[in-house]
This record gives C-alpha cells, structure tokens and sequence, in this order.
C-alpha cells in the first residue's frame, strides 16, 4: 500500500492523490480502498508519513562535517542532484499547493520547515564558534537565509534541469557559503 | 469572469481551481461556464493570463534604484510584504503542483522563471560596471542566486508568517545584498 501510495505522489505529486489513482497503481478497486482510508484526508495524512518515511531513507553525505563544511552539505543533501532526490522535491514542492489551502497542512508545513532549520543550526553555531562567520552573526538569521537559498536553487532546478545541471546546483551553494565567510 | 477566476484562485490556488468552484464564484451554472472553457485546460490557460495580468498591476517600488539597490528592490517587490503580494506568492507557488505534473505547463513554469531572471539581471550587471560585486563575478550565478533567496524566503513566509514578518524578510534580503558586495 505506501508502495502505491509513493508511487502515485512520485508520478503525480500531490495534487494527483486521489483513490482511484492508488487503485489503479495497485490494480484494486475504489471501494476496496476506502476500507484503509474512509476519506481523502486520512489518504493524504498517510502519504505525509509515507514521503517523510522515504526522505529519511536517502543518503546523507558528509555527515562528519563541521561548521560551514557541515551546513553545505547539509544544504547538498536538499538538492535534485540525484533522480531520487529529484522525485522528493517534486513530491514536497507539490504538496505547497495542498499545504497552503487548508490550516492544519500549513501548519504541518510550517513544523517540517522549523525542522529543518532545526538540522541547518548545529553547523551554523559550529561556523559561529570556528570563526568562520562574523562575530556577532545572528544564527536564526543565517539559517533561514541558508534554507532560503537551497529551496530556491531546488525550484529553479526543477523547472529548468537544463539550465541548473548538478554541478552548477552544487556551484551555486559553493558560491553562497563563500560569501557567507 | 477574470474576477471571478482570480478570486478562486486567491481563496483555493490552482489546486482548487474547477468549473465548479468558478461557476459558484460567478452564480452561475458550471453547464453555462463550458462554453466560455470546453475543457480544465482552457480554463488553467485563462487563469495563468489572469495570474499575469494580476502581478502585473502590483506597484513596482523604487524603480529608479540601480545596481545592488536595485537588485534589493527587485527581490522585495516578489516578497509577501504586503495582502496583494501575499495572495500573489500563494498562487504561484500553489501553481508549482500542476506544473511539475505536465510538460507544457513546466515549460511554462522554466519560461516565467527565465523571464523574472532577466528583470534581475540588468541590476546585477549595473552592480558589477559599479564595482558593488567582485570583478569577474558570473553574472547568471549571481542572478540565480539572488532569485533563489527571494524564492526561498518567500516559501518560508508563507508558511509562517509569524517566524517571518515583513520586517524580518527585508532585514533577511539586506543581509543577502550585504553579503554579495
């Protein structure tokens, strides 16, 4: 079933998760479906566990990495630079839509990002220590702007894979984290 | 009519875009509405024009501004610093889910993009003949870059709105501008 459900979100992001489009990855019926989710909202609220469960299976690199070291690679690990994590941006980038029409999925939207930040800080508190940022430097500040740019550089990427290849997606946070220094 | 897409459009983005919900909009029947759109796709290419039309008319602060300046005031016009803007941001980004689910419409999508690009781009080279950015600078990564922090403080400010008050997101650009020279 989150075979199916990973599948159809991977496809057709969210925007394209009904039941009868899990049915038909799983050559079931509509009827046969609504047993395990009685209503679009419970199918929805399984395939945010379902696409938070295959984040955490992707790879994390460089995961011994300090400071501004640590934040790029932690910044790396955000960006369509494999198809896998191609298929992950696609999938969360079209769950905005859904999130920004109803309260409680903002809401979720909001933690997820808060959580992020929350995995970004240790290195720009370690950068701030190592004196590799200005002294004085506000670590919400830093973070924010450093999430700001990885969501930004994964949008354009993914509208425009010819113009942002992997290795101008990884120069890009090169060039920003320099100039953080 | 446009009025009454681009209200639905503001209440429940793309995703919630149907006959159904403009006929409701208009008091109208969703019968009488297909003949104005034969089909879903005609009426997401008028809604896209009336997207358009709608950022269009959103007044351009500080046009006169050049270099850095002008790239600062560039990157605050996109931002959700104000209602108009805001329902602006959430209609995009609520865009990105059918985009990325159809070719053309991701074409669409590359095209907008590579044209906002260009708005920021004769800014960025004012600031390089200026001498605001290190000579030899690459201009494209230098415009992708900034495009990609306003889009990533835009996703963020949307989703929580009391971590990133207007106040915040512009102190968050001029940290960004401060950065780049």
């Amino acid at each position: 079933m989150s075979r199916a459900v990973w599948q159809v979100l991977a496809d057709k992001g969210f925007g394209g998760l009904t039941l009868r489009a899990v049915a038909a990855e799983l050559g079931s019926t509509t009827g046969l479906l609504t047993h395990y989710f009685p209503s679009k909202r419970e199918l929805l609220r399984h395939a945010l566990d379902v696409a938070q469960e295959q984040g955490e299976r992707l790879a994390r690199p460089d995961a011994g990495a300090e400071g501004l070291a640590g934040l790029r690679a932690a910044l790396l690990f955000v960006l369509p630079l494999t198809p896998e994590a191609t298929v992950m941006n696609r999938v969360w980038v079209s769950f905005w839509d859904a999130a920004l029409g109803d309260p409680e999925l903002t809401a979720y939207e909001a933690r997820r990002y808060e959580r992020w930040r929350g995995l970004l800080r240790p290195h720009v508190e370690a950068a701030l220590r190592r004196g590799e940022l200005a002294a004085g430097s506000d670590v919400d500040d830093v973070v924010a702007g450093a999430a700001a740019f990885g969501h930004g550089v994964v949008t354009q990427a993914l509208f425009d894979p010819d113009r942002f290849p992997p290795e101008r997606q990884v120069a890009l946070v090169d060039q920003y984290i320099a100039a953080l220094r």
